[in-house]
């Protein structure tokens, strides 16, 4: 248990341009050098993860690395484009077509080389368009299977980088593969590979139901699995990624409690979708939330601890009190 | 638009047992007397809500009386006892049985006797029973129309007393005939009575999928008709009916602004259900986080007025953070 | 009470292109006569809807009134675009800018003059943008008085023209101001225009925690004010836009009894969206379904009648074993 | 894969009375006898499951013996009451008090004398109290070390006994600790015992938001670890504890079909809570409902190998119409 500083870090597509099923564009479409000027700007951000292919490909690594370098900022993770590519529409690494699986295991080896070249060891896993729409249209079972053997191999030939399974209940399919905490953990253990961990995004957790302080305690006891946080909110039931604290409150400072009493030493990464705020204050806004989060936690450990063991809702309510509001 | 000081109070059955469908009682079960002496302790609270037939009845209610004025509080609302009696297992004013719904409102009439004996102007009408389980087994229209004749027939025979409607989505019924804030308006506007209205359970309005602050502008804007408050939190999906800001916090803001906005000059009315808590200690706790977040209004109405105008999710989030932590 | 036939139609844009905010496009975008020459092959087909600008302007009007009468199917409804046109990123009617709201509201004059080239007499309006996502980051009183202003305008200005709201609790925002169909139903009466109604869609009302059955019944004892069905099927927390069928059944049943003892005389109109699905093959299953469950419902009114007073769970799953599976 | 019969069992206790938070009675409280009686009068029904003290206990488990072999039934498994004795009201494994959690073995000890006596091989854990209420109220870590230890100790001393998790993910406490499926499996294979699996109760599911035939699957391939399986239905968010096929239908074809294609034989067991129905005739129902979605399954088993395979939603639906109304 540490005071260290928190790392702060964002996904650079975040400052790009924002649209959905209905509307096409909210906004322009910066290209990722210009992004990535805007990001460093933001208060506290000293890391960046990039998304495969938009981002970062193995032929501008090198030129990508530079411009890190130059903006003085870690290359935090990349992330796979798994979701946006039209052939990966009915899934990626579990897609019942053999051609569209090697693809996918392929594209992501390319993503593993520019990794290496960018000096980044964390390859962020969120392979959206696996899993299924209509029931009776799956074979859960070799799908799944399918979908193991892809990371497995792929973290078997790059055990120098970490794969963190970023999970998600639902969106773009009605239902994903990797749901849940609990099912990740189970995919992870089945790959066998120390290498493979997971990725919470605070608001996938509150999609699935999840209590975040439980799901890291969860992932510790599996065999301290978790590799990265992705930070926003919502109202619970929509990935609605938004600002920080803008819904809940509470679960921060408990997640944080346990984040840090497991020595978590990893990135506090931002990752909103910013459909029409201005892209840099809302992720500012949420990094500021976190810092202030993070000052109450400090100021209050011993505190925390002496509330679990009691167990007492109206002593915790007493204290919240205190230093909320 | 003033400061005045806000009022509040406490169902009293609040502070009794506890129980739910598996366990029969979780605390001791006081009399109602025990209970109120409890109450009046509670830091703030000026007011008190009874439950017909478990606090009062026309025939206590002149000692009910007594006991109010030696206590020094006041009888808020009287909560006829729609819910709990095994006769309304089946629904109250819209039960398939004619002599069922004509016991509904002979009932009432005997709690609007000992409202009237205690000096007390509001029924809190929450027919709880009255709903369905099951597609294809209720005839909506006519048993909509049966809830709706029996409000009206109330509100004509008592002009002096106000009939606040609770809505709440579901259970004890797995739907109910009154479940949100805008078919509880259209059923007061159907009744063509004055003196029917709409109370507001906060927890009641999340599991609804309500911003409670809308729900009383569509209160307002039907014709004033928000007539009582109950307050508590949850975790959005089911009435958990917990301590105020254990889940939530912005929108308790949120919804105090617009109370004050309106001249709401009701009662902040706490309703919760301490399965395993303190009673006392986790309903004063409700009114400590409301006396707070009143404060935050109170210092920062103007801003509040002017961020509405704006409609900047960042400047509102900047806002909050100055406010909140 | 009729056994007449019922009106099935589509909303063109069904048969196009697909997309999320995460890939842009699954499928090819054909022209609006393309897709309407796949339209009327699907079997049932009589009725087909267009959105504004997409499909018809004033200045196309009369060349898609012949494309109608050359493939022999009625111009059912126009819907305004006033969802994927970015100007109305934040809200048409409600819009914080008053000169926002003014182009609403003449874009939508347009689509009433191309209704009446069409011999179209239903505008169903979805103002998908008029809501909010943050909380305090709108004024809700004064933005539901301006939406409310505007289809008022409309609705006077164009009587011959019926306006049915089209309700759906969120997406694009998180919240939208046109929720469910009781909040709809108010906005209707504030208008006090009898050519201002509701249209239902069927996946929009699940999302909102409501039995459809049930609703019909509150349009219809609000002054008869359903004016338009959408069918599809979801999973209930998200507007999934699926096959009708594919994850509920009886409720299916159910809506139409009460549509045809409202003597409802309305069309029975598909809209999906078929992201990774053949949208021929998609729309034309959701007709096939609609077309047994109507059977069921034709051979069966009487034991329904019978079922709704009788009110045993028991005896209606009975029943519901009898015609299903 | 076998064309073998299913068998199926009931909970004894859900012919009993029923209440909820409100109405501490809605029926009648026969005897276990009594219930028996009338248990093993609906059709199909072969086996029982008995709730501990309540139904059975050490002392009595001999004449429920000789009951069970008058009237030709099977104990299907015993349930221990972990959450209906107020003793537990805040935990029994993983309660915060040590002895309470020795209470809560040595009990469970008993129940299992009771099993072996009655020639009962099952064990059917519903810790129900275990998990929290209140944010930062609980050291999840040492609360689920507390619930590993103590199932693991139970499941050391009885290896003849198989003890199935039965998950859920709230109520009566707002977070249950054996919430899902994969958190089970987890929780299963910490205690590194042969002889703990996993109960799926299909409400349950539901509400955790699981596709159960996916689920299977997960229990499947962490090593064929379920063991027992529950039956209701209910409106998703909620354990409404109702009669199969009141709301869903075709997930209980695809359940039916994975459990057959991994040759489950064990019991399908209706668990239920009919409110205000008739009790064998809800349940009864159910059990009619599974059978006819069973016969579906058998006479196209080979057709849905197929579905699986082809993944096409249309082709889906075109069969499930052919085989559901």
């Amino acid at each position: 248990m540490s005071t260290r500083q928190q790392k702060y870090s964002v996904i650079l597509g975040n400052l790009g341009n924002t649209c959905d099923r209905f509307c096409s564009s909210y906004k322009d479409n910066p290209t990722s050098l210009e992004m990535l000027k805007n990001a460093v700007k933001i208060p506290c951000v000293e890391g960046i993860e990039l998304v495969g292919t938009w981002d970062v490909t193995p032929e501008n690594a090198v030129e990508m690395k530079k411009a890190f370098e130059d903006n003085e900022v870690k290359c935090v993770s990349i992330i796979p484009d798994l979701f946006a590519n039209k052939v990966f529409w009915k899934g990626s690494y579990s897609s019942k077509d053999a051609s569209i699986r090697q693809e996918a295991i392929d594209y992501t080896r390319k993503m593993c080389e520019a990794a290496l070249t960018m000096d980044c060891d964390l390859l962020n896993i969120w392979p959206g368009q696996d899993g299924y729409d209509y029931l009776l249209t799956a074979d859960y079972e070799r799908e799944r299977e399918w979908l193991c053997q892809a990371i497995q191999k792929l973290a078997t030939e790059y055990p120098k980088i970490r794969f963190a399974l970023e999970y998600k209940p639902k969106e773009p399919r009605t239902h994903s593969y990797i749901a849940r905490m609990a099912d990740s953990l189970l995919l992870a253990q089945e790959t066998g590979c120390e290498n493979v961990g997971v990725t919470i995004d605070t608001g996938h957790a509150y999609n699935g139901g999840e209590v975040v302080a439980e799901s890291i305690v969860l992932a510790k006891r599996a065999g301290n699995k978790l590799m990265h946080m992705h930070f926003n909110d919502n109202y619970t039931i929509w990935d609605d990624d938004m600002i920080v604290g803008s819904v809940h409150t509470v679960c921060y400072i408990e997640m944080l409690y346990w984040l840090d009493r497991y020595g978590y030493d990893g990135w506090l990464s931002m990752d909103q979708y910013p459909y029409r705020e201005d892209a840099a204050g809302a992720i500012g806004e949420s990094i500021q939330w976190l810092v202030k989060f993070d000052a109450i936690l400090q100021a209050n450990r011993g505190k925390i601890d002496e509330l679990l063991k009691q167990g007492d809702a109206v002593t915790t309510s007493r204290f919240l009190r205190g230093v909320i509001a």
